[in-house]
């Protein structure tokens, strides 16, 4: 093999800083001011016209002159001649002399003559045929000969120039600086740029993310899959390019190239040309790692290769033809734990956007955790909320290499090189992977079940981890979890129950159980291939419980049962995953339930009745995800209604 | 006019109750995986097949039997005969039996016999002719016979069976619950989905949101505009159409209908076609809300119009013929406000979105604020922080009718029908406009300026008013701003000047001096219809200065010479104000900079130089926006280099 060796690794800081050195700033661009929503104001935009372009009536009433209305009030109301109309949207065919008054709309244009707007609810119209009656009231304004004809407005206050006018430019002045460069684009800003009459605006340009997958066993989601020949779904192209378009990039997937040396130079060239900045992820295939270092090599430069981090080690940063490049790990948490605290910030960068504000999250460690020193070390958290509300933080113990920590993790925190360990308590920032991580409203681990699965779809934001009854006990009694879901299991203290169901358990055969098995005896006296649970599984010492029972019965040690069972230390994770072993003819029966039974339409033997058990955390009882679960769990009866072998308790 | 009138209006609660009750969720649909970022499941989806698929390798290295390497250590190495090698993406040929390895890459298919993998790092390949000399070190796997050609592998170390291979099913196994209805797909689930190999999802549909412009005055952003005729910008529609897709929606805007009643009802009833909700923005004429009236009465139902609430207390909320129907009120502010608490919760719950973390901000009052009691209001106010980073909270003092107030306000706080006073230091809570939206880096206001726009421009995240000198020292007073720009205004007390620049003022006329204006004295002496700027700004302090200098050389009183000025008191905004009213003929002379003469192509009359002075709070010193803007006016020399009349001082 020839595997290069990372042996003097970067600082972090020098990969950073060999990051921000790469040129990921893409031009400015203009875009109709209707798609400028989010986008980053590339120039000032200073207003070109006045607004308002004239002087405004802001209210429903009469434009007067002012002075007309000196002392007027409600027992001595000035009287005007009313002598026409102005609409909004239209132009004044109208001049408001001394003594007189037109009728506006509110946003009408103030007609010449005119310095101020009295609301229509401080007047009275009045015909001219009552100005004998109201002459008295309104000496004021009867200065001026009229016709016999038409009406007068009795304005019952006085009024200052300018009351109820917006003038021109009041709100915005002509040379004003409206919004400066650097500024988002949300609602308001756009309201006020419409306003301005401004239809496309000067943008910062997306940078144009390339994102290249290699290795020949990666298959696109929803193409078909050979698990035999070892393929798997591609799980980076699609992650990284959603965590680029969180970032303020704009993603682009090149077609997958596998790990054919021409195919992927021609790919990474075609990408290093059309991108500002080109991502692969890991391959785990020497020759890709070769190709992108010919390529690297030849047109361009090598920054480095190889971080001082874990994860991340076998990261390399380099320069292509026109474009940047960084390769990130292979495992997806990694991957993204890598472009999270390495090149989003680039990305955002280039873009011109700040970092949101929920990109990063204070809380306390829930428990201690140890490290090996040596080398800064991004660790995967998840977070909970205890009983008071506060942040929690849990390192996520799956290997890096499970896509389903993914979900589990909602970010990292940075360890540096020589911290042994982080107490319990401790506090902690975490980098959120998306800023639209949050806690989970509940947070639970136990048992796999399907009735659990249906209530849990009726609580709001639940994480649930299906790592059976021992670890879902684990978890609860560190102070991890809210609740766990325990069959076969004691409640941990400080535990309280919330509810819960039973479910029948058997062996799953296939249909028409052609073995003719009958129950447990026959695993040990028979020759039937079975498929067991693993350890932490509740259904597991349920099984094991039958087991000790038969030994009894027959006075034998149930050691030597359990030896006897072809396939008892042949465990699988899931409540389907004994089923789908005997479907696949690797077993001839498999530890599981009835209802799995039916719905695969596979054969059932039962075995009896097992409880499952929903229990709470104490401390975290009046926590609202698990009142919200508690109260699902009320429904449990309508939730197992046409669950096979199931019972509400 | 046959105006509505709002007699019995509704409690603000019934409002929310009435729009609660409007249908607003569309249907469910499906989108290809790679587009489905933001966008919410609208089901459980299910793990349909095991992750991995296969037995995996985890690392590079050999696969092995582990009972083969029992007791193996450093000094004593387990030795097997290489048999075969498997790649990633590959299905094996090879299988492992007693005393026998074979090559695997990360990710391999683990062949078949063997139970664990050990990493190349833990080994030493040797070649066959070594037998002999390594028989001694390698006792357990000599037993069987084995070519005499090709390698061996030295197993340095004990595995237990499963070391470093992840299990078929281990991440995820098939019929595990993977995801629930409600989960907001970000990054790392898109990559869980990815991994399951689905490449398109059930999600809840984005509720489409038709915004009606109606109103014969309003003008789409970037068509002409009529300023005599009173025509205006249309705000409300660009505003709200983004703030529609802000909480989740899909805004569709429809032609402008402007006043005609025929054109209405069809637009109208076209967008309830195809609208789950329509928005109208208060149209300023009776007739629009007429026929909106007729509409939802005729092909629908009015649920209520008028709510006690300040602003929005026109606020109509109904159904048409198969959509919802709600009338903002007109102006700007108003209609973002009423949109932000009432409309868009309504919005997110039907796309199924929580309300983002950021969309409400605590705080304290930065002053006192009085308010008229009786009715739920809502005000507008502005954020900004402190020295130590704590969040104050003003109120933002122009009317809502002002579209600038738009980007002054960054949120709204709700005040009770009770409450006559919000005390300063009052904590409050506030619902922001965008969950975007975040406090200035630094916030000033006073003199409107060209080198300060400039200046402006190389600070992160400022904002700025230029509400003149007067008002400028009274906020930094207030404790509201950061930094005050001032001319003709002492200092306020408590404050530190961070730096400033000098500029030369005048008269400017139109290009050639047509009238000889040779200087101030020339305003009162001869008929020059000048223009002033309003009594906030700190130029007019200087003109004031300058009249009265005159004043005490001719022996006369100040006043009766700003008396022979005609037009002293005609007085606008900002610093290009008057050079436009020059311009439009409006006026002969105006108040001015050299600066903005030469930009405008205009004539200048010089008159003197005046000192303008940027000045921080003293409190708000350290503040990094304070410092960031601080850094700016150290290169003011390079800013006004090519500013005619400048001199940085």
């Amino acid at each position: 093999m020839s595997r290069k060796e990372f042996r003097d690794l970067a600082d972090p800081e020098a990969a950073r800083e060999a990051i921000a050195s790469l040129e990921l700033r893409p031009d400015d661009e203009t875009v109709p001011l209707r798609e400028a929503r989010g986008r980053v104001l590339a120039e000032r935009v200073d207003a070109e016209l006045d607004v308002p372009g004239f002087d405004r009536a802001s209210v429903d009433g009469y434009a007067v002159r002012a002075a007309d209305t000196f002392g007027a009030d409600e027992a001595e109301p000035a009287r005007l001649e009313l002598v026409g109309e102005v609409h909004a949207g239209v132009e004044p065919d109208v001049e408001v002399g001394d003594g007189e008054c037109a009728e506006v709309s509110t946003g009408a244009v103030l007609p010449p003559g005119a310095d101020a707007v009295v609301m229509v609810e401080r007047t009275d119209r009045v015909s001219r045929s009552d100005t004998e009656r109201s002459r008295g009231e309104g000496e004021r304004s009867e200065s001026e000969p009229r016709d016999a004809e038409g009406d007068d407005v009795l304005v019952r206050t006085s009024l200052a120039p300018g009351d109820r006018v917006m003038f021109a430019g009041a709100d915005v002045a002509a040379g004003e600086r409206a919004l400066g460069p650097g500024t988002v684009l949300t609602s308001r800003e756009i309201g006020l740029l419409s306003a301005l009459g401004v239809d496309e605006v000067p943008v910062r340009g997306r940078p144009t993310v390339g994102i290249i997958s290699t290795g020949d066993e990666l298959v696109r989601p929803g193409d078909p899959l050979n698990s035999d020949a070892g393929e798997i779904y591609d799980v980076n192209s699609y992650t990284t390019a959603t965590a680029v378009e969180e970032a303020g990039g704009e993603a682009r997937l090149y077609p997958h190239a596998g790990d054919d040396y021409d195919a992927m130079e021609s790919v990474l060239r075609e990408a290093a040309a059309e991108c500002d900045l080109v991502l692969s992820s890991g391959s785990t295939s020497a020759s890709a790692v070769d190709v992108i270092y010919r390529v690297v090599e030849e047109s361009g430069e090598l920054l480095l290769h190889g971080v001082a981090v874990k994860p991340g080690k076998p990261m390399l940063v380099g320069r292509l033809a026109g474009s940047a490049y960084v390769g990130l790990p292979g495992y997806p948490v990694s991957a993204l734990t890598i472009f999270r605290t390495f090149v989003a910030p680039a990305i955002r960068e280039a873009a011109g956007l700040p970092e949101p504000q929920t990109a990063t999250v204070e809380g306390s460690m829930a428990v201690r955790e140890r490290y090996e020193e040596g080398r800064l070390r991004y660790m995967p958290v998840g977070l909970v909320t205890d009983g008071d509300g506060e942040t929690l933080v849990y390192p996520v113990d799956k290997g890096s290499g499970a896509t389903t920590s993914l979900v589990e993790a909602d970010g990292v925190v940075a360890v540096p090189p020589d911290v042994e360990y982080l107490d319990a308590d401790e506090r902690v920032e975490v980098q959120l992977f998306s800023p639209d991580v949050r806690p989970p409203a509940v947070f639970g681990a136990g048992e796999d079940d399907p009735a659990l699965s249906r209530l849990l779809d009726r609580v709001e934001r639940p994480r649930y981890l299906g790592v059976g009854s021992r670890q879902g006990a684990r978890r609860l009694r560190d102070g991890v979890t809210d609740v766990a879901v325990l069959t076969g299991e004691a409640d941990p203290d400080g535990a309280v129950e919330l509810g819960g169901w039973s479910r029948e358990w058997g062996l799953l055969v296939p249909e028409g159980n052609p073995k003719g098995v009958e129950g447990v005896a026959d695993l040990v006296d028979r020759e039937v291939r079975f498929v067991n649970r693993t350890t932490d599984s509740g259904l597991r010492t349920t099984l094991g419980n039958a087991v000790a029972d038969l030994a009894d019965e027959r006075g034998v040690d149930r050691h030597s049962l359990v030896e006897g069972i072809d396939g008892f230390e042949f465990a699988v994770r899931a409540h389907e995953s004994p089923a789908r072993k005997v479907l696949a003819g690797a077993a001839d029966a498999g530890l599981g339930l009835r209802a799995t039974a039916e719905s695969l339409g596979m054969g059932f033997v039962a075995c009896g009745e097992e409880s499952v058990r929903v229990v709470a955390s104490e401390a975290r009882r009046e926590k609202p995800g698990v009142r919200d679960f508690e109260t699902a769990l009320a429904s449990v009866e309508d939730v197992v209604a046409d669950l096979p072998g199931y019972r509400a308790e």
